[in-house]
């Protein structure tokens, strides 16, 4: 590399596939569990990059692929941690998948005290409310959810990873 | 792609231009909240990657451009969600430039409960700060700011996003 | 650039090299002191993004290189702040390196109120519990430690920037 380059970008395209991924985690500290809940749901091993939170036009949706370890995975995600015993938590994420296939996805994530049925409800409403402010049409809603029951310190996890084919 | 890659990087130019943006929203969740005020902003149907804060040296100060759906935007940004009805919130952005042209430009980021005059002349005072303690002369400040008074749930949005020409 | 691109991503190499910086702030606001605090860590001008947090397998521990300014960086960090004068604070980041150099190693941040000590021996508590989970051997733990006492806005920063050679 010479000296006045920098290393994040590069006109290469978008992502072209997403993967739904959910996962829990209990242990001594707040990130041990998170980590945990990232072995649990299949993608500890990568560096997740936060992004609000888009599925680029025509990606497909497809089972989280074999990303090399350390790479750079741009994420959407919902996590809730809480250190009380027996509290449940939970997280979800939808994408709302557009009709008309040159527009882009709109990916939600919600995190709550409570069970994963009504945070998933939620957050599905809150893509149809985004496509709703957008005046598109939707094709169809997608989403996953975790829960967990905290024993020591618990943490719900659930992305949307971007990636390629 | 072969197997022992990651997307995220690549030997290309930092981006040179800057696009300051601002918007508001209200509706009944934190999330959608922050989604129509990016919409409001311009800005909604790319993934914004948050960054701590640079404007590389030389880039332009350009109309956001027209950035592909589904897009990995760098972006410096702040916002302020409240949830009290009659309360106003605002979000500016800052961005100092320095006279020397080898140098980069520093952007700062400010929200707080309360009007966006207030909250615009602190984060060009914070961009003036940050110049002092580098011990390097400013050419100027440029600044941008958005407020909205809570009906719902309301949310003020400003933002630096990086991007090419 | 055509129209159809995306910055952000493309077929290269992970990061292959990682470096350990930290650093203390102390100013008039909070944002500012964190800025300073990468400032005194010798990583202020450069675009960070935040990532979780894992060392590419073989990547190597050099000292932070030498980054063009506004460059998009990915790091793994810790930082406190507080506005409590007298208060002590403190960052601290550990990376567990594997004796596997097929595999990757694992980051973990951690901050608090308190004397850099006891932090640091948790962070490297933390990597160590993190191998456990994953049943993989450590070679080494490294890690590297801020703290501040506040005068007005005080805020320790310890990072893990990972980067090209």
């Amino acid at each position: 590399m010479n000296d006045n380059i920098s290393p994040i970008h590069s006109p290469y395209n978008a992502p072209n596939t997403i993967s739904l991924v959910a996962g829990n985690g209990d242990t001594n500290n707040p990130l041990n569990a998170f980590d945990m809940a990232l072995l649990d749901a299949g993608i500890c091993n990568v560096n997740l990059i936060k992004i609000s939170s888009i599925m680029p036009p025509k990606a497909e949706v497809v089972p989280l692929p074999n990303i090399p370890m350390g790479s750079l995975v741009p994420t959407a995600y919902g996590c809730k941690t809480s250190d009380i015993k027996g509290e449940t938590v939970s997280a979800a994420v939808s994408v709302a998948i557009p009709k008309d296939k040159e527009l882009c996805g709109l990916i939600m994530e919600y995190s709550a005290i409570g069970g994963k049925k009504e945070t998933e409800d939620t957050v599905r409403e809150m893509a149809k409310t985004g496509f709703e402010m957008r005046g598109w049409e939707i094709d169809k809603i997608i989403s996953l959810a975790s829960e967990c029951t905290v024993e020591n310190i618990g943490c719900a996890f659930a992305a949307v990873a971007l990636w390629y084919k």
